[in-house]
């Protein structure tokens, strides 16, 4: 099953960028006439007939729709600080495609050694991976912003409940941050315990910089909500712990 | 914390080889008298005085020990098909050492792309990724093997128990076949229950090619014990799926 990826929908019409019709087209030879599946990246797949095979800008007539395709039983939000080699990063937003996240928050902490963070690339690999994957919600891949800001913003999409730039993480949803002081004083809690004992569907995950978070940042996660877990005896990467982190929640609402 | 790999332990005395003499004499300019650590890849961790600190071959004298050193409660065998893309093996490799995994075994499938498997690299990433993990145990990568002829050999160990060159997959382990036939017959249960309902420690789990294990494989497998199960609703790569899995027993295990 091959998905194309629609960056408009009218009039029960779908619209394919450049990159997309030239796969549809050059590369598979879709022409006029055959039968596409097509997602809108919002969570609707349509099962079309091609009707324009433009290998710039193909179209494609939509014959029935599926909302919520290949969707997961939770909304997860995951903050992580991106790593000193961009290859690692931009695995994590693939495997976290694959398995399932909804937000994707580049985190600046502190200690972080990469400080500025370009999303173009990610939003590329979240969309080839939710084709791959057979999804039809694209995960938001979200402009970077400072560890202190997002627990807060976060915080205040919670007190007016309104919509927001930021993603979702009202006072409904589980807030963790994953951290490992060498001078830990808050208790921790395994993330499997955290969620165990979790009955709502919204969770949000912090995951630090390889020189972790500062005392400060972790000090005001604490302060807006956010429960300090680990995730197991085994020391891990950033974004090997992203990734075990994103599995956990994968496991937590598995049948 | 940094460790270093001895590729033999005797008379009280760490040897290093060159690559890891290098690292810590070159690299880190250590310098006879230092304190080191050293790991001898089989799960005993040695703080030593290094003795030698030539970069060719340092020696370290043993001051104490700390068996188990970083060790996992469970004993996981991985039978993984290796992929097309090298990297993405290598990085299976690299992310099973890390949260934990005992065997590695490259396996064959009729419907395999990649019929032939060198471990070498994958031996370089598991030691790397054992010492960055701060575990003193490096998995063991196996030569390839086909399916069948893993999953009777393994059978075979069940049967006499006796030393092998394979790994321990004997009758107390639970043995698990992830596969996701269109034409299913054999029901299927998730992972994640297979384990719950398990009070053994020995796993051992096989994950197909892109092209899935045939069916005469898959029976075979059935045939010797192997149980069908399903990683949940998305679908995974095979290495996200081999990683995911691998995961699955990290949190089974996870206090």
């Amino acid at each position: 099953m091959e998905l194309f990826y629609a960056y408009e929908v009218s009039g029960g019409v779908c619209f394919l960028d450049a990159d997309e019709s030239g796969h549809c087209v050059r590369v598979l030879r879709h022409r006029a006439g055959d039968p596409i599946d097509v997602i809108d990246g919002l969570g609707t797949l349509y099962h079309c007939t091609l009707v324009d095979d433009s290998p710039k800008g193909a179209q494609a007539q939509v014959l029935s729709s599926v909302p919520g395709f290949g969707a997961h039983p939770y909304h997860l939000t995951l903050g992580c600080c991106p790593t000193k080699n961009n290859d690692r990063f931009e695995w994590f937003v693939e495997k976290a495609t694959e398995l399932g996240v909804d937000d994707i928050v580049p985190l600046i902490g502190e200690r972080s050694e990469r400080r500025v963070y370009k999303t173009e690339r990610a939003e590329r690999i979240a969309l080839s991976a939710t084709k791959q994957s057979l999804k039809a919600r694209i995960p938001a891949v979200w402009e970077p912003v400072s560890v202190k800001e997002f627990v807060q913003m976060a915080d205040q999409v919670g007190h007016d409940g309104g919509p927001s730039v930021m993603p979702d993480t009202d006072r409904a949803s589980l807030r963790l941050i994953a951290y490992c002081f060498e001078d830990d004083s808050a208790p921790r809690i395994s993330i499997k315990e955290a969620l165990a004992g979790f009955e709502g569907t919204s969770v949000t995950i912090l995951i630090g910089p390889e020189g972790d978070f500062s005392p400060e940042e972790a000090r005001l996660a604490l302060a807006n909500g956010y429960i300090p877990v680990h995730l197991g005896a085994s020391r891990l990467r950033t974004e090997t712990a992203a990734v075990t982190a994103v599995a956990a929640v994968y496991f937590r609402y598995m049948k």
